[in-house]
């Protein structure tokens, strides 16, 4: 790439000190007529350029203004204010479209704070926001770090299918993929949709996971992760459910839940240690609006630590590794369940824990990332490893600060017999998952992996607080837009 | 990862010799009840294990044969053999799991050459061959070489919508999703389908390219890309068409569409590159494969380069660039247009090119990739930008060999009067894009950015023939199974 972003210019300015350069961005201010603040996306800094009004054309005065486009040649020079070490001179000014103003003061990009659910409503302008270039940014950032994980860890990147013929996991409601006319469906003999004449000859849906076709990879490649988009079609209109989300799941063979709990530990810490590292000016950002947001709260809902003390912490600690029975004991003799503080009381072994028990284990009991493990096999699904207790499975779910559950997954029933009496208690068709017994018949080994939601790691990262938030066009029942 | 992957004690065995090791993996072969091939996915290279049977039970023995998953526990010492500089001698040996012998001889695990389309029907085992290892470790490679790419850039990684609410694109037939009951669509006042009442309240597609919302965040963020599953609803069955597949597009602030055929140019090479550099032992394999076919094809149809071979010359040489008025007039000239050869005869300017004509400049005429650019605008998208010419749109094809285009694109229409002028030529509709147009209001500037195919990358790279094999789970007419 020959041209130079902003970025760049910023951090290597002694290279082109006192040069004559060419940059490109948008205005993001146009103060006194002589201070342009100029931005191209690259960073959340902004490039100071001076105009002496004097030696341009009125005309293009005229026409900088908030979110017009420039070209601009100048002179890299120290910078007399503060906050910058260098500014432009500018000797030539090139304005690249025409900024249609009045139209623009009726959007995002007018030049005043907004609410979060007005940008949402123009998702396509609000890239051009501090906090979005910052949270998009970040998101960049994380997913880099977690395929650079993975490709250290040999690990293979494995695109397992959007569009599948079967709600296999039964993880939830699906969305149907059809090529039919639908005023015009076609009818078998017996009046039944004849979806033999569908495009794919069958029915088929959205993927709501690729870990069972990720696990029969992992049983040739050795170590494999998907990182894709998934689906859920629940009416969950929450700051916390999206209808399609990215979805991280590492699946590796030869490994028990003890590895699968020191994998996951690994990886969110180098990703959020990639992230301190690589993201510093944003996350000053996001760290100083999450410091303002937690001032407008009550005091005993606001958060303890910092944004970025927060991640310091979490890269620091070694997890707390928590059994589901030993967990299911400190809820009950908590303060908060005995006086009934929880809006769901625990009251025995086998209940599925909510949010709220979680973040109580998290944030006031070990204060702590928490992982769960060994969870009663009637709240966890077909595929999980049966312990010798015949209760449990070997799941685990990591629980972070603010956020609950980050990361769900456990060590699979690699025994056949096991995993077909499992599947016939749970009325799973396993006729149906032909293939998937298939890899428990050939050389079946134990094995293990895990799903990330990308979306809840980037909240955690970005200390916002709306999943729409964190994704560029988000999706949620009653919005398709753009 | 505590474990050692068989590609780590291959490479560094200086470290292990001598040592007691444990080793995770698939049988591939056992020979004279002596040699185990022990393969873990990590390396196409197996690992040699000498099992003296008279150390061990009869019963271990006898369930070890191909397929069969084992743990060994030996010591590594130099081999005696040709091939490999280490092997273990077997200490301990666990089989790991039952192999259904029976069963797997009905599969393509039998120690045996199966064809491409039985392996194919068994997707799910494919993971476990020689070739099927080496193309899903490249497709990760060059997976892992293209995010890598980008952010040594500055492009930040965005994810667009795979639900999206139009064709706006006119790129294709789309895939319909909906959560209707197909049995009970409700219908409006009118007696029409009352889409309203679906879960986004509008009719909602399978998106064909992220390119529109990708030219808003480039927008904001300067230089993006995307890396997702795009789809068609076309009933094509041949090799190079899949109904659902993976594409990268990259769209970048400022740039011009020379600048665009620079980045393509740059990208391509550095994939390239980067395969060569990391799958050396992949390669090797695919290249003596390739050299192999083409010993099977009458003698015009061969290749002129091994596979790799092909990939260093694309590596060293420039591109060709060729404006597409110069193209036809070569091809007019050609022998091969004035004997009749061409299954579709060049008669003018302005006609469409075909794959034959694409691959007669790369292969005979030029002898090296192409570019072509500034094709007539009518036979290419509403949002390339018009030339001064006013006849041509600065659009951009790279050709490659063997395999025609390999990447399109164009600088993007940035004048919003051409473009509203280009879409009602076009009948494409302005307000159903509200939201693209208003790029082109609010600080517009001349953008570029291509789409490139990963399937199409990854048979260049492997040198496979059909599309379906360098995908793991392929979509195609009446196929959805796994």
């Amino acid at each position: 790439m020959k041209k130079q972003t902003i970025k760049e210019i910023l951090e290597d300015y002694k290279k082109v000190l006192h040069h004559d350069i060419t940059v490109y961005g948008w205005v993001r201010t146009f103060r006194a007529n002589r201070f342009i603040a100029l931005n191209d996306g690259s960073t959340i800094n902004n490039l100071q350029i001076v105009v002496d009004f004097e030696n341009f054309d009125e005309e293009i005065i005229s026409k900088i203004s908030t979110a017009a486009s420039v070209k601009i040649v100048g002179e890299v020079v120290e910078s007399q204010g503060a906050g910058q070490a260098v500014e432009i001179l500018a000797k030539k000014i090139t304005v690249l479209g025409d900024n249609f103003t009045e139209e623009r003061d009726k959007t995002i990009l007018q030049p005043k704070k907004h609410s979060l659910e007005t940008l949402r409503d123009q998702a396509h302008l609000r890239f051009r926001t501090n906090l979005f270039g910052a949270v998009f940014r970040v998101r960049h950032a994380v997913s880099f770090a977690i395929h650079s994980f993975f490709n250290q860890n040999q690990f293979f990147y494995i695109n397992t299918p959007v569009i599948t013929g079967a709600d296999a996991e039964g993880a939830g409601e699906m969305f149907g993929v059809t090529n039919f006319d639908l005023n015009n469906i076609p009818r078998d003999e017996q009046g039944d949709i004849d979806f033999s004449q569908d495009f794919f000859g069958k029915k088929t849906n959205l993927t709501v996971s690729g870990q069972l076709e990720g696990e029969t990879a992992a049983m040739g490649l050795g170590r494999i992760y998907t990182f894709g988009p998934t689906f859920r079609a629940e009416n969950s209109n929450t700051t916390r459910h999206l209808a399609e989300f990215w979805m991280i799941e590492p699946e590796v063979a030869f490994n028990n839940l003890e590895d699968n709990i020191d994998l996951a530990e690994d990886f969110l810490k180098y990703v959020i240690q990639y992230v301190l590292d690589h993201c510093k000016d944003d996350l000053d950002f996001l760290d100083k609006r999450f410091a303002e947001e937690q001032k407008s709260k009550p005091e005993k809902e606001r958060a303890k630590e910092g944004l970025i003390e927060k991640l310091e912490n979490v890269v620091a600690k070694r997890f707390k590794r928590v059994s589901y029975t030993e967990a299911i004991e400190i809820l009950l003799n908590s303060k908060e369940n005995k006086k009934g503080k929880f809006q769901y009381p625990v009251e025995n072994w086998g209940t599925d824990l909510q949010s709220e028990h979680e973040r109580y284990l998290v944030e006031k009991h070990f204060e702590s990332p928490v992982v769960l493990f060994d969870y009663p096999k009637e709240i966890k699904a077909f595929y999980m490893k049966l312990n010798d207790d015949g209760k449990t499975v070997a799941a685990m779910d990591v629980l972070f600060p603010g956020i609950g559950e980050i990361i769900g997954g456990s060590e699979r029933e690699a025994r056949l017999d096991v995993l077909k009496q499992k599947m016939a208690d749970m009325h799973v068709d396993e006729h149906e998952l032909w293939w998937y017994m298939d890899t428990r018949k050939f050389g079946s080994v134990p094995h293990a992996g895990f799903g990330l939601g990308l979306e809840r790691l980037v909240l955690f990262v970005t200390g916002m607080t709306n999943i729409r938030d964190v994704i560029p066009f988000p999706r949620t029942p009653k919005n398709a837009e753009f």
